[in-house]
């Protein structure tokens, strides 16, 4: 049986809080943030004590053309060093390496040479080896590694388990709780984060949590699977992500006691910053037909369709989505 | 040690929804309700398996005049049965009475002459005999009752056990954990939900919670609390509620597992009434000033008067907050 770790009035040093903004949120405007906001939210995570900041994916070039999307569904180096420098700050850097829709091979440096600090793998359960394949490169390379296994809510008990198993095998340093339908309770998540707590039990492994708000639950989820031994806390400004969003940076920090989080720049950040993104009709956040997809743990893909066209039709969507359950 | 009740397959019995959607959303519009978004609420609820329906407070007449307010300040019989006739459905009714604000020996009718089942007594922990004499006062003329402790954030774990103490030797039919000011996480919720189901141990009492959505959590907090036994939830349609609101019906009706309980109305009710109240410039909802007062634990008068003001300066208010710690 696993029982919370720690207090509410606790620090603990293995907590890293990791915004996600520019790339969860780069699914809501194609990532096309200004270099201004980019360089902005970078310099308040510094100043807020956010432990990691991930800048987007590294896509592969040969799969998306670049003049489709802004420049941070790619990440170059250059693009990077352009907002950070060499990084000199306690801050690190992420990107995000999605499975089949990168060239792993060709599109990264040694860590040596590079201003990344971590690479955090995208997967769903059945591309496990795959995964693990791009794990072992990027470890290799000297990076620190993340698994993010996604959809884990539509995954089978054993295949869970199994997959902890493998990766517990491995050389990654983080395996990522993902509840990217924003469908489970917070009884669900700490069940599920039991499971993982114990595959890394005896390693130097941490768990980490990625929360979707389609059941307003984001936030609930993250600082109850917190309680359980999550380290990884994956936050977005606003909870900026597609479709119902993320756990909001200002929520969790606001909940951490370690001295060195502070709230008060994430919010002139938001107040300066995130209006204009709004007013562009960049649409994010918890509504009706996310809650409908959480609910029936689904995909939220027919949610954003309905929001993109501007429906309020709710009972009919929900009606709809119980026909085609 | 408390441990959870059932699982989240379960039907539990003792579960009551209680809309408290024209009472504590009542204080968004100042009661101003049309009779047919009532009449349509309490059809809805009727049809969505809903336990209770709260319609307003009976506040005195003497202390609040009935031209300053709507009518569902103050409740009388003849408007609630304008409504619900004799009310044949399984659907009961309450009423709120304030301690002090209450003109309780003159304006409540025996039960045997009227429409309602329940009064809810709010009060602070400094009011429990008050509070007591109104629910004894009550449940003579035939009520349900139940005792709404509001703030409980703010009182003292002494004040909390010895009110739970007196109240377990009353007649009084429910209790309620009310987190008044959204500042309660999951875990505390939990602690305190704790509390309160060993105090009516051994006794018919059930316990209720109703939460306010300062931090995201009011869902959460509702399911949370439930599934460590607390049996009457309140919510409203859309969180509509003071300040951040409260637990969204919707939310709740999709996560309880009784199949008597309906989300397909509350969707038709919501997409049909609910637009028209915000055009109306009726506001309601998590925003980062909430957020603020409900980290800090205080009252959301602060974050209503910004809100009123149309103020988007989330990080001077949080500093001033802070200043007047």
């Amino acid at each position: 049986m696993n029982l919370r770790k720690g207090n509410l009035m606790d620090v603990r040093d293995d907590i890293k809080v990791l915004d996600a903004t520019i790339r969860d949120g780069g699914l809501c405007n194609n990532f096309e943030f200004s270099d201004e906001f980019v360089k902005a939210l970078y310099e308040t995570n510094v100043k807020s004590g956010i432990d990691y900041m991930e800048f987007g994916y590294k896509a592969s070039r040969n799969m998306f053309s670049e003049s489709d999307f802004g420049k941070w569904k790619f990440c170059k180096e250059e693009d990077i060093r352009a907002i950070v420098g060499n990084n000199d700050t306690s801050l690190k850097i992420s990107v995000m390496a999605d499975v089949g829709r990168c060239d792993y091979k060709t599109d990264f440096l040694p860590k040596s040479e590079s201003v990344i600090d971590m690479v955090r793998v995208a997967c769903y359960i059945h591309q496990i080896p795959a995964a693990i394949e791009m794990i072992e490169h990027f470890h290799a390379l000297g990076y620190e590694t993340a698994c993010n296994i996604m959809a884990v809510s539509q995954a089978g008990a054993n295949q869970i388990d199994q997959s902890l198993q493998m990766l517990a095998k491995t050389n990654v340093d983080v395996i990522y709780l993902v509840d990217s339908y924003g469908s489970l309770y917070p009884e669900n998540a700490c069940e599920l984060t039991c499971k993982y707590i114990n595959a890394v039990e005896n390693t130097n492994k941490k768990v980490g949590f990625h929360a979707h708000n389609n059941q307003n639950l984001a936030f609930a989820n993250t600082i109850e699977t917190l309680s359980y031994g999550v380290s990884y806390l994956d936050v977005t400004v606003q909870g900026m992500g597609r479709g119902a969003g993320n756990c909001a940076s200002e929520l969790l920090i606001g909940f951490l006691k370690n001295p060195k989080y502070n709230l008060y720049g994430i919010l002139q950040f938001i107040e300066k910053y995130m209006p204009a993104l709004r007013e562009q009709g960049v649409v994010w956040g918890y509504d009706l037909q996310y809650f409908c997809t959480g609910l029936l743990n689904r995909h939220p893909r027919e949610a954003i369709e309905f929001t993109n066209q501007d429906r309020k039709d709710y009972a009919e969507f929900y009606h709809s989505l119980m026909d085609n359950y």
